[in-house]
């Protein structure tokens, strides 16, 4: 076992546990870690900018992004029936101080346009998409803790289960290159098995864990919310690759040491968790 | 009287009258033309964007920007009351739209992180801040076409004759300039000669105009309204001028002959009127 792979182990071994915790937490304990992680993910984000010559601003961006998933929570009824009439609000103000803090901050040669817009987009991208998680946890008022986290589990389960799926089909059918310029290793066999991954892995996830925890899914919704999650989780996956693409990077950064960083790990679940909140909506679950 | 001076005089003469009939009619008439003049705004801001190197994408951008007013009349009592929850699900599919045509149309070497940025920042600044418009037009169920449009109007004639106010009070005051770089025209003197109009003019219009409608403010309120709108509008106005300076271009369009683009006649009201629909809100208005 190389230092790295032990390194890697490690870091799975402390990770994964402590965050299945705040999941089973919930309520502010994990709206704060998604506000953490908001902030780690768009500082990655406007790294890329400043690497392709743009620079965001950083101190409201990164407000913005630890204020989605605090908002995201507090509009719920568990986290205080805040009205969502003052979320929008507040984004509105958020969106205008940045414009106004581009002003103060940036000459027209820094490339302003750029610099707000990636400002803005950083932080939905880290902090709004991934804020979808707590409605999974708190799915209505004083659901149990284990109906929540077994919600946030099966895009979580689904998508590491259909990216290691993807790895291994990719490796053994080979075959033509799913997007040969931004992810050389990615196949079309590779996503094809994801996909059915996902498709067989989801009813499975329902019978064992979800009708345990008094959750009530159809087998067929299941199998459709596994090929959807999937398909629009790996081409998350392949758009964070066209940002690190753009400005030459392999890695977002060492968030998660041997892991690479906050957007790597999370690039599939950015597209796949809001997804998954609309699925299950539309399935009445939510 | 020169030609382009009876141009412009012809255009408004034609355009104020038009832009309030719609007013008047208000529901989706006024949300249809908010519309039309998000897709020119929006082709307007992604003009500059080019013109600096990005290439936005156009089609989900103008997209976004019309349905924006679409959605805000919708979700109000007297647009059918669309729960929310759909209109912000739609926002994140959108969200996620813009990124993956990114994906499939910009190459890394086409920057396309500023691209999908801009995309998305430009549908937000001329599609979803003017829709507040119609919350103003629409302030509660079933409300006078009388009461609405005097509250339209209520920041719209504040940020007409504040830059008025503040042109005149440049040109005869002069003094020392408010962003030299950006706008070397405006002068601190002419910014506190358009908030103190707006400070006086507003509790004015509430008397005159308010009260006979039925919309009851204190006078004092309508003062602060008055200063906080004009302030923020000439804001507004100045963060345009660093775009349109950024890239060189003096005029953002040439929408209405005389009178430039849409950026241009709107730029302090982008800012302005999602300031006014908070404020009457903080006031018990809305």
């Amino acid at each position: 076992m190389s230092a790295d792979l032990a390194r890697r182990t490690a870091v799975a071994a402390v990770g994964i546990p402590a965050a299945a915790a705040f999941v089973w937490l919930g309520g502010w304990f994990l709206a704060i870690l998604l506000a953490l992680f908001a902030v780690a993910g768009a500082r990655e984000f406007y790294r890329f900018a400043e690497r392709g010559g743009v620079h965001p601003i950083g101190v409201p961006g990164y407000a913005g992004a630890a204020l989605a998933p605090l908002a995201a929570f507090a509009v719920l009824p568990d986290g205080g029936g805040l009205p969502v009439w003052w979320v929008g609000a507040g984004a509105v103000i958020w969106f205008i101080v940045v414009g106004g803090t581009t002003m103060a901050l940036r000459a027209p040669v820094d490339r302003p346009l750029a610099a707000a817009a990636i400002t803005v987009f950083g932080a939905v991208y880290t902090g709004v998409l991934p804020a979808s998680l707590i409605i999974l946890r708190h799915p209505a008022p004083g659901v149990a803790a284990s109906t929540g986290t077994a919600l946030v589990f099966l895009p979580l389960v689904l998508t590491w289960v259909g990216d290691t799926a993807a790895m291994g089909g990719g490796y053994l059918i080979g075959g033509p290159k799913l997007a040969p310029v931004l992810s050389p290793k990615k196949t079309w066999a590779g996503a094809v098995a994801g996909a059915t991954s996902a498709v067989v892995l989801a009813p499975l996830y329902g019978r064992v864990v979800l009708e345990r925890v008094g959750v009530d899914v159809r087998l067929w919704q299941l199998a459709l919310f596994g090929l959807v999650v999937s398909i629009v989780g790996q081409a998350g996956d392949v758009g964070e690759s066209l940002y690190k693409r753009e400005v030459g990077m392999k890695d977002s950064g060492g968030f998660f040491p041997g892991h690479g960083g906050v957007l790597d790990r999370f690039d599939s679940l950015y597209w796949a968790l809001p997804t998954a909140v609309i699925l299950l909506r539309l399935f009445g679950v939510l």
